[in-house]
């Protein structure tokens, strides 16, 4: 059977920045959609796996180093591009605060945060990817602690409950949410205070990533509702 | 840029039979694996969508009715295929009882029902997508009612129970279990009963999905751990 659908991957980018939810958006060079906002992405290459062509595409276009990276959903709809049949295997993936750094590069115009709240118009399909990786993060942060890949690695208590209410869209229990978050044994109270705003100076935190894996071979379930 | 990658869709298609996971192979017609088992599968044609291409791929080689049909991860490791590079789209379908009958089409040799726990080496990477799916469907069965479609219309308690002990490969706790559900509000208990075994005659139960769907605008959570 002859065939003419060529293979893309883009790359949902999420990074937390002052308390909202952002995205990492490129300003296309060239057309379709010349000038406008699109998430990162490009053609696979023949012999690249399709998260060496995530890597790559992320690199030539943001300079972005990322914390995580998952798969999201594959789009295919025949008219999605206006050029010819492209698939664009979607991923989403992570950035750290200390990684919010980018530039653009050879293959991007521009590149920018925006918050999610607040975004442009977008090039091809990209909402519908950009909705569906919203709404993967926010389940996937009440059953895995991705959250944490989204934050310095030292953190206040009050950072992470910001950073669930703001992606979750809701207001949590503070007092129930600390406790369970504590009794899952997941993280380190550090000997190192921070003062915030007019409060009293605060413990720091810290994921124990190696803890939690070890927890979650034995049967934990993490688990936020 | 040049790019000689084809796109394919397959689907993984589960049934439930003599209270054991079943899953839908095909024999191959044609080399590379000639006559050995495989998930149904095929090129996407230019014009159709993903979707479309799932169901015309399982008509052609197994005339499977489906119930259910979600996306679940593409593959796309650069040796996956030994022709040519192949992107596999693949997709995870239920199949209720009413609807297990089957015979091979055109386009494959033989097809048949295997119990997930005993199966035939598969094709190409079609162990991993088969793994993949599984995990997938363990999870789900327990933040969404999907278990449903792989029962009969009108069903006995216990034949629910059966299933989610057998797809969850543990025990549950039978009355928490009953008593859970049955808060949830979405059955309906029939005013038809059947004898199993040697038991008394037990009532027979029924999804409301219209129920259900109420249910989850309104924000309630099906939730099964």
């Amino acid at each position: 059977m002859k065939q003419n659908i060529r293979v893309a991957v883009d790359a949902v980018v999420f990074g937390y920045k002052n308390d909202e939810l952002n995205v990492l958006l490129i300003k296309r060079k060239v057309a379709p959609f010349q000038g406008s906002w699109a998430i990162p992405g490009g053609l696979v290459k023949e012999e690249e796996s399709l998260e060496t062509a995530v890597e790559r595409e992320l690199k030539e276009e943001t300079n972005v180093t990322i914390d995580y990276l998952e798969q999201l959903y594959s789009f295919g709809a025949p008219n999605r591009d206006p050029r010819n049949r492209v698939i664009s295997v979607a991923y989403f993936a992570l950035v750290k605060p200390s990684h919010h750094d980018i530039k653009a590069d050879t293959d991007a115009q521009d590149v920018a945060w925006f918050p999610t709240n607040n975004l442009p118009k977008l090039a091809f399909d990209h909402d519908i990817i950009l909705e569906k990786a919203k709404t993967r993060l926010r389940n996937k942060l009440t059953y895995e602690p991705i959250g944490f890949d989204l934050l310095s690695t030292k953190f206040l208590f009050s950072d992470l409950e910001k950073l669930y209410m703001t992606i979750l869209e809701k207001k949590i229990d503070r007092r129930n949410f600390r406790k369970k978050i504590m009794s899952f044994d997941i993280l380190e109270e550090l000997d190192e205070k921070v003062s915030e705003g007019r409060g009293r100076p605060a413990n720091l935190f810290k994921f124990n990533k190696k803890q939690y894996f070890k927890l979650q071979k034995e049967g934990f379930l993490f688990d936020i509702k």
